[in-house]
């Protein structure tokens, strides 16, 4: 049996999916059927939220679940009026916040996900532009990196720089590893160079196959035998010069680039 | 007087930063000190996260806030013993659900971020593929796309297309129109073939300019006048055309992203 999960917000809902997505997370065997209902900013629009969740209620026969950020206060009561279980994710907290720091909030709409800080969208922008430009080793002038991430084709490296960028405004470069290089007994020397800023990607041979395969099916490339020989060439050269090795099978973009930061111990502003 | 914050959990710590920091921009005249201090998942990281926010207790003469999203509750335990006032995001809100649900949690180190749903994942790398294959004009076949970002240049095109690929596993190609394309009475043939999947963007003049004055000072592609006119051009063709028009002067990628899943009424699978 499916439950219905609505997603409620002023503003993007970005917050208000994050959460509610992580507590679901926690009920692994439960199927839930998810609705995102963002910018609802008029008393008509969350009137007709309240229609859809109303109508929803009566074609499951139970309540749906609504995780919800709104900030104002006129717009989250009429939510609260539907035939649902609201999860009012700023209620709860903004009062002991309040409590903490001895003043009243001043409750602004979307501000979370707003642009208010010009200077560091401006930072991501830049680092997302730096990744696209030093993708794929387009350029091995790894001067402006802040990171670079090294590891045999199909290992996740362009998604986590991009997401490095676009999240936390950080410039990756990133270098895959080509046959010349595996067969030398070192990392190429511009990367030995810039060794503190090295990041190694490693992945299992048969996910990297199944991987490759989607592209060129029944290739030398894709063939688990040559994903065997370059995942193990790169984690011998990679181990040799002492570079952090990070796996990327089982893992999300999200959760690779948390822990890259984590370990190189990298504190940017936060957006 | 600052205010020093700690985001801390067990798993990648994406969502106690994004709700403690949507609710700590409520308090807008405020500053925040912020240190995330994720993947504090055995008792010995746990005492060190303690150790390190009892130092800046003292340090800062007042207990510093602290949100967290542990699952283990031994871990949690031992962070609420730390001289802080901690906001637990999940144990709030657990119980209710579970109340909800009629079952009990099963608790899961990391599963909102983890990589469960293959499918899914694979469904964001191809369209983040697809984004870097369909940048900035490079191919103008968009039988595959989902949407096509229209706008002249550095109006936000690329980055918002990555965000839709890593979030949303939209495939997302643009389109920077050049040129003879506002000199010309209407859009390109090829984009009006798919008018369905256009989204336009646009900027302020003022704000163009100085984005393109990083890049270029004191060019003709910089100068405020030549940014009003291609503003101008580009804006009445999308009108001309029935295009949907996003302004993204003083939003975010994520914003921007946001409204236009919402505008063309996209639900893609959640992540």
């Amino acid at each position: 049996m499916s439950r219905t999960v609505f997603f409620v917000s002023d503003g993007t809902g970005i917050t208000a999916e994050t959460l509610g997505h992580a507590l679901l997370t926690q009920f692994a065997g439960l199927e839930f059927q998810q609705f995102r209902l963002p910018f609802i900013d008029t008393e008509e629009k969350a009137r007709e939220a309240v229609a859809q969740i109303n109508h929803q209620a009566v074609e499951d026969g139970n309540c749906p679940l609504v995780f919800t950020t709104m900030i104002n206060t006129v717009l989250a009561e009429i939510i609260n009026g539907g035939q649902c279980k609201v999860f009012d994710l700023f209620s709860e907290f903004i009062q002991p916040l309040e409590k903490q720091l001895g003043v009243k909030a001043q409750p602004s709409v979307g501000a979370a996900h707003s642009n208010s800080d010009t200077e560091s969208y401006e930072a991501r922008m830049e680092a997302t532009n730096y990744a696209l430009t030093h993708d794929d080793g387009m350029s091995i002038n790894f001067a402006n990196a802040d990171l670079i991430l090294v590891g045999v084709s199909r290992s996740g490296k362009t998604p986590t720089c991009l997401y490095l960028a676009l999240h936390f405004g950080i410039k990756a470069a990133n270098y895959p590893l080509t046959d010349d290089d595996m067969d030398a007994s070192q990392l190429p020397k511009f990367l030995l160079q810039n060794k503190n800023k090295l990041v190694g990607l490693t992945i299992d041979p048969e996910r990297l196959s199944q991987i490759r395969m989607t592209r060129k099916p029944d290739s030398r490339y894709s063939s688990l035998r040559q994903c065997r020989y370059e995942v193990e060439s790169a984690e011998s050269l990679l181990r040799l010069a002492g570079v952090p090795i990070m796996r990327t099978t089982n893992s999300s973009v999200e959760e690779i680039a948390s822990r890259i930061v984590s370990e190189k111990n990298i504190q940017k502003p936060h957006f």
